[in-house]
């Protein structure tokens, strides 16, 4: 790590913001591969951000009321780099800044919030780190009406690109903050009007400035090399109370005399010859790799100058009432009581047959009385994913304690909000849609997973079975197609106990998102007995053992455990053994021990798997040999009943095709 | 079909709307699902659209120079059913609108185009019927450049509501459409305040009329209810050369008296009593499914008033020089020579290494040249792409016969826009991203295939091979997730040879949209020898049989295809026979008879898939007791290579688990 070693005159600006471009541009070279283009491009504004406005303390990234700092065109990760490292935050070192985009090195192509703390989100897919910045400064006003502006009152900067603004989650993003009058968010655009295919005017004649005024933003100009209007600029949108869009005038790859302004300098390297001519331009005579001592200690002691405040803080903490809450929140943990083993109980008692959205509701009511971290909401489908609970009121512009948000029809910006929420740390976001339209929001629930959030998705109308709507609106693939996205759990319960278990467990994924996938039609209860355990978290148990010999088992997730269990009455009868097994996640199953998967889906018996989706995958469980039974075609309208019954979903045509295939 | 009998008093303005209405209020009761508020607030814009503004014929539903109308608030689709029927379109008959939402009825929930003439595209998700609206006047306006006005000259018209405004792809295809200054496409805004979850002021706050100027549209207002305000709007719509938005401001549900103008008649039945309520109020005293003789008179007649034009524009296409090549395109027909064979048996006598995307260029540019159908473009990864040929130009508001289209940074405008020109007819669209971002269009992905259409998805950087930009940026589950959508045809070639082949797939699959990935890096050509047939076609064929006595079985795709070889050769060297086979398309393969499955893909060897990607869904082909060579976690920033050996992808690491698993 390199440290300063004595005071020598104090660097100017100048050199602070080349020091960014020499970093960024050496880092590109040596990994001939990278993105020089922005934070060259982008050094200036970022020295005043990071010099001068972002609250911070290199010593403790994880300080809760540290200002946010998302970089959204993730593709300029040598910018932040480049920053955590001149602030003085422990990684990454020059080192790791020496072996940019190389295996194991934390300074991976797009920035990686699991690699460097100091890094909040991991951005690279475009549009959507602005996106989740508006969940933080969500989250920050929530936990500020909760907790206190003494505890809870920072920030949220974004840097952000044209591709940023480009995307439609732009929209969605935008239309919430300016809807919610997030005022402590603060967009720098690096308005460059360059892309990766040339000049911005190539795609779009769009006026951006105008589109932010008319979504109820503040929008404010300055040229973004010329630090006092920089200043002049931050100044003005943070003293403005609507959220606030600063476009800045830059040059892109600025300092690379014959590429600066060009596309050219995107998405490559800049080469030996323009690197030698950018250090003559910027006057930076040093080795690559190399910063002067007193521009590293001007970065040091810009890096050190919130140390008091984040101290003045912590004795604010320590002796704040709610101390320990907050701590709790913070930390993720869970407490004690989640409400849900009363409310199973009280299903012992009294069996319902409800849908599992409905069952998801009933048990939200249980955990929203008992974990007040969560935040709840739909992309405009409150009463059909039964996501709002008696007790909620809205978050709104007014009514920051609000815990219920109307997303509007908005579901790629509503699950990255989520993402942000779940990052800024102190609540657990949830919000609904239907399941067919994680189509949508694909991206960010990928995104959920990388950055290992914990954030739940409530999917409802989760097959053919929600009828009448039709194939736009049935999914076929989309419950197989989400559990290939590595580190999400796909939960499908089969009645109104299997979803509050299901509950749990979503609440419990600290490190990655779960997807439940419910019903909209209603479904019987069949778990009557006490358990000690959490039967849903093995991923699959047996809930009826074979009367006689047994030759099959059937496997079935969330609605079709019912009919599997119809079909197994049905072959008892005809004194044909079967097992049926409910099967709510695949991921829980995969991770039990070898005996217990091989206890559930024995060699010998016939695997038939029952699920009214793709067929393609349950070939892991039931072999070649084994009989699927699902939907390989695209679904139709009419009512759910139906359906069923016309894509061979009953339990009398289930009984033919095992005994059909028993006789093979 | 109900036919009108006699002449009597000519039916009102209000008459003709109130039919809408009511059939729309009737159909959905006696379906006891459906969305009548919709229907209900649009009838009278929908009146005079249909009866004096849109261009088209009942008797002749394919007529190519037809205005294309597109209800992209699909939910209500029983304006369409309405207006289709009352118009005189053969189909729908009353008994189909009687069977509206069941098994069986054309008049499915939401609009499909495969069901009935007249229906341009199947809507539903919202958003995404304006953004193929825009794909349609951009194929209005490159046809119309070839092929003169005299053949071509239409416009393109849309009803939407404020949730297709809300979606971020609305800021996507708005943007596209301001940018290009399509003129001709028109979008009536269902403008009634009124979202699902209630007022839309609960989610948003947005100018929706600003923000379309803000990007080069026109905007007019007008009441919705009112015909002479609604022609003055549409008449000043038609007379400006921008595309232009109506805001209809309307009450959803008009003519129920007591839940007009509210969410409670946006999805669900009126009820009995409030449709009793609501013909008093319309005045409109005939039964269900009723409509008296001379309304159905007036509709009739207002759908017969383009006849003359018809008959003009088909006198005119007699007489045209390029009759028959305009068929030819209208029919969706190739031309007979694609260009592809000399190009297959150029790299035959001069092998090449290239990557894939590469290789695509170079099959593009025999099709471009043969095929003047293409639409070419990308979102903003022209040169990474490799989608522009050289001979193409760029499609701009001032070059309307260009072949390409600078998306920007857009990729479910894109794919939108793309599905919205294979409907118009007369082009083949073909579009480029990185693969990771068909999560970002992967819900028009699936459009295309609901709706059969040839869209060619150019998707790149198919694998972790893609190196530094990291996991964000890697595709891991994608292409096993694509394969699993019905209708699709996802294609992995492994050479140059195997890109051609593939690119000629994709043209020939003229019901269906093709996924072709694409590695960024180079790949060896081990094609050489002259095939009488495309022997991708198979979906899985041989490409090195054993040389000592069978054991295994090496399945690879894409860029895995060498590395299965290079493994062959090292397992051979040790007396271990070994077949190799290319699979690059599930779809094709599974249609081939058993007989050629068994033989690719023997009962007896060990069968072993080698692809960069999950391993689930490989146990279709491998079996229980397989093996199968994958990535089941996110991939990582480093270079390509680095990234290959990391995950286990050399040849010795593959090899060792081979003689590994045979010893079992």
């Amino acid at each position: 790590m390199t440290e300063p070693t004595m005071s020598q005159e104090s660097a100017s600006f100048e050199e602070c913001a080349n020091a960014i471009r020499a970093l960024s541009m050496d880092a590109v070279q040596q990994a001939k591969s990278g993105h020089p283009g922005m934070p060259m491009g982008m050094a200036d504004v970022a020295t005043v951000l990071f010099q001068e406005y972002l609250k911070f303390d290199p010593a403790d990234p994880d300080w809760a009321d540290r200002d946010r700092f998302v970089l959204s065109a993730g593709h300029g990760s040598m910018l932040i780099y480049s920053l955590l490292h001149l602030t003085g935050y422990a990684r990454p070192t020059m080192d790791d800044i020496r072996s940019f985009r190389q295996l194991g090195s934390p300074c991976a192509g797009h920035p990686e919030n699991f690699e460097l703390p100091g890094v909040e989100s991991t951005t690279g897919p475009l549009g959507q780190g602005l996106a989740m910045a508006v969940g933080m400064a969500m989250a920050e006003r929530r936990l500020s009406a909760e907790f206190g502006a003494d505890l809870v009152d920072h920030r949220t900067w974004v840097i952000a690109g044209d591709g940023c603004l480009m995307e439609g989650i732009n929209h969605e993003a935008v239309g919430l903050a300016g809807h919610l009058g997030l005022g402590k968010l603060n967009v720098l655009w690096d308005d460059n009007a360059i892309t990766i295919d040339g000049a911005t005017d190539l795609s779009t004649s769009e006026d951006v400035s105008g589109r932010y005024r008319e979504s109820g933003w503040h929008v404010v100009e300055c040229d973004g090399h010329d630090p006092a209007a920089i200043r002049a600029a931050m100044d003005e949108a943070i003293a403005d109370a609507r959220p606030s869009l600063i476009a800045c005038k830059t040059i892109i790859g600025k300092g690379a005399p014959n590429k600066q302004g060009t596309a050219a300098t995107h998405g490559a390297p800049l080469g030996e010859d323009e690197i030698s001519a950018a250090r003559r331009e910027l006057d930076w005579p040093h080795a690559a790799f190399t910063v002067p001592d007193n521009v590293l200690e001007s970065w040091r002691q810009a890096g050190a100058r919130h140390q008091e405040v984040h101290k003045a803080w912590q004795e604010r903490l320590a002796t704040d009432s709610n101390k320990d809450e907050f701590k709790r929140r913070m930390a993720g943990d869970l407490p004690e009581r989640l409400g849900l083993n009363r409310h199973i109980d009280a299903l012992l008692k009294e069996p319902q047959k409800v849908a599992t959205r409905k069952a998801s509701e009933m048990a939200l009511s249980a955990i929203n009385a008992n974990v007040p971290e969560t935040m709840g909401g739909s992309a405009d489908l409150t009463g059909s994913n039964n996501t709002k609970t008696g007790d909620m009121t809205a978050f709104t512009a007014d009514n920051p304690a609000g815990r219920y948000v109307y997303y509007g029809i908005r579901e790629f910006g509503m699950a990255a909000a989520m993402n942000g929420m779940a990052l800024h740390g102190g609540l657990i976001p949830y919000g609904g849609t239907f399941l067919v339209f994680t189509d949508y929001c694909r991206s960010a629930i990928r995104l959920s997973a990388i950055q290992k959030q914990r954030v739940i998705y409530v999917m409802t109308h989760d097959s053919i079975g929600l009828g009448e709507d039709g194939p736009t609106h049935q999914p076929v693939e989309h419950v197989m197609s989400l559990r290939m996205m590595p580190n999400v759990d796909v939960l499908r319960p089969a009645d109104v106990v299997e979803t509050a278990e299901c509950w749990e467990i979503a609440l419990r994924n600290k490190d990655k998102p779960t997807i439940l996938a419910l019903t909209r039609q209603g479904l019987r209860q069949f778990r009557m007995e006490p358990s000690e355990s959490n039967r849903c978290a093995k991923g699959a148990y047996r809930i009826k053992s074979a009367g006689h010999v047994r030759r099959a088992v059937l496997v079935a997730t969330g609605s079709e455990v019912s009919l599997a269990l119809e079909a197994a009455e049905r072959l008892e009868k005809q004194a044909i053994g079967c097992d049926v097994v409910s099967m709510p996640s695949w991921r829980h199953f995969n991770e039990q021990p070898q005996s217990y998967r091989d206890e559930i889906l024995p060699a010998e018996a016939l695997i038939v798997s029952i699920e009214a989706g793709v067929t393609l995958g349950w070939e892991r469980y039931i072999g070649r040999d084994g009989l699927s039974i699902g939907i390989n075609s695209f679904g139709a309208s009419a009512p759910g009943d139906d359906l069923f019954k016309h894509f061979g979903f009953d339990a009398e045509a289930i009984t033919a095709k095992i005994i059909d295939k028993l006789a093979d």
